[in-house]
């Protein structure tokens, strides 16, 4: 796969190719940060800073998951902002536009001190080495569980288990069907560089959602009575459906308003602490709109839909179940940590 | 005003001007067809031709009034399809490419007839003289009501009056707030050169349906009990909303489905003969999205929305009145002028 073809992140500006399917590159950085340190990086507190737009949906898997577990006062977090030039993701949000731990003003200075001829886009999530400044990993589909398995002794007490050992088989198929289908399946739409490409994205995105609605209709979550990553995953495409996929990318068979218990699912995720306090619909927005200017080359951001709709009664209690299992739900949001209040559902 | 802020139609396939509002160019051929002939062209049958493609909003509203009043034997029609190029609509979708009665490819034609240094867009609807073959008017805010006033002689029996003299005074107000404000409110949000100018006409846009929506809560339509020209009016923009306006120019407040009061409105009128059965979804999303090259550049159409809620039930009936007055409904589709099956609303 070529270079151009890497997503979410930088690409020169180019997301749709014509006449192409989208297919997204998926080559990342693989090294583990592990209790053993088998990779050389070993679990350790106050070492790491995960870098993670809040405009992404990749990295805001990492910010739940961080949230849901605990581990705020061990892995430390910086924020670009959410809208990027060609080159890199910067940290245009903090004060001097640097990051206020790393000291650099883009993330493909963490990049360039892993490999100075790094050669693919330069993507959230990245954690990066407190120590050096070099990116340790981009494994976004690995950085997740290993928060849940690597890093469990730092997990804050009531933490769920959102990797479950025994449900591991079935997680792992019905998160590989979450991410072909509808994670990616929504870019697939959206970046399509034909009409054909783009119809047979269509009905398999909507193929998916369906499946999945239906999956969802009597349980609670994904893998039944609690929440797990697979819901993560799921969660985070969804609360991004109608602010930009819906028309951005023109999965528009429906808003997932429109889908009901996709709709109730999502809002009851969204309404538990650690998911809806993760998310900056105002960032969110700028991001798809302003940098995919092949598609959008106005780069203008519309102010629809109402996301004070997130705030509504969901009624999925009455499904039963139990959020966090025998654990407990987060507590507040780290002081400094909180979304700006014009990305907030209730802006 | 300049000639490249012409829309509905041809403009070199620029329609967004960056850094600027929007701006409709609204000078026509205000040649009127009359009684009197006071203009040189006097109502006559078999005389005329419509052209209207049914893409086109403003079109859209002559094909509905033609029908309502029953002038579809007096005044014949020619349709372009639903794409054109910047430089004329085209009879694409005609044997051979040409206009059946006035043999030619290109609606230009038909305006350098009349004056071969035509200097503007050229749109539709045009009614075109067919002994010469040259345009006689593009004034389509004036089409319309000349067909109720000035074709009265020829207007079915049981024809509605769509434009009652007692009601004028009101009517003009309400039409011109339509215009202004939602006909030509849409086209501000889709083409608006900046963030600023896009802001402001969404809040305008907006306010608008929520005044109109207020005045049709407990009245059947616009001007009270019957169906008149406001109707006509609103309705074309209102069956084009979720569409294409919602998405391709960002009117996203919310889909007309989520607007109760406006949604059963549409609804009554789109069920009503006359009015759904000269809508062809898939014409109109064509046009948008494959003309509009600026703000799409992918010219891929989207397959959403499904058209077939407009069949559902709407409620009005509850509210009293009477479509046609103490006139009639009219009867079938003119054979030959039916709306493809690929563009119906349960296609």
């Amino acid at each position: 796969m070529a270079e151009q073809e890497h997503e979410e992140h930088t690409k020169g500006g180019v997301y749709s190719v014509k006449g192409k399917e989208y297919t997204r590159d998926d080559r990342y950085i693989t090294t583990r940060i592990t209790k053993d340190g088998e990779d050389g990086f070993k679990v350790e507190p106050n070492r790491y800073r995960l870098v993670a737009a809040r405009a992404c949906p990749w990295a805001n898997r990492t910010l739940i998951v961080r949230r849901l577990l605990g581990l705020e006062d061990v892995i430390s977090v910086g924020m670009p902002g959410p809208t990027h030039d060609a080159d890199s993701w910067t940290f245009d949000l903090d004060e001097d536009g640097l990051d206020p731990v790393l000291q650099i003003p883009r993330l493909k200075d963490a990049y360039l001190k892993r490999d100075p001829e790094y050669p693919l886009g330069i993507t959230v999530p990245a954690i990066v080495d407190e120590q050096d400044g070099a990116v340790v990993t981009n494994d976004f589909a690995q950085i997740t569980l290993d928060f849940s398995s690597e890093w469990s002794e730092y997990h804050r007490e009531g933490a769920p288990d959102l990797y479950p050992e025994h449900l591991r088989e079935e997680m792992d198929k019905v998160m590989r069907y979450i991410y072909t289908e509808i994670n990616n399946g929504v870019y697939r739409c959206g970046f399509a560089g034909s009409q054909e490409a783009y119809d047979s994205a269509y009905d398999r995105l909507f193929t998916a959602l369906d499946t999945i609605s239906e999956r969802l209709e009597n349980r609670r979550y994904l893998m039944g009575d609690n929440i797990t990553e697979a819901d993560v995953r799921l969660f985070t495409t969804l609360v991004r459906f109608d602010a930009v996929y819906h028309g951005h990318f023109k999965t528009n068979r429906s808003k997932l308003s429109e889908m009901p218990v996709l709709w109730a699912y999502a809002r009851d995720l969204f309404q538990t602490p650690g998911f809806g306090d993760t998310v900056d619909f105002d960032q969110i927005k700028k991001h798809y709109y302003i940098v995919h200017k092949d598609i959008n080359p106005s780069q203008i951001v519309p102010n629809g839909p109402d996301n004070s709709l997130w705030l509504t009664e969901h009624g999925r209690e009455a499904l039963g179940g139990s959020p966090f299992g025998n654990g407990t739900a987060p507590g507040p949001v780290k002081p400094g940590e909180e979304v700006r209040p014009e990305g907030r559902a209730d802006a």
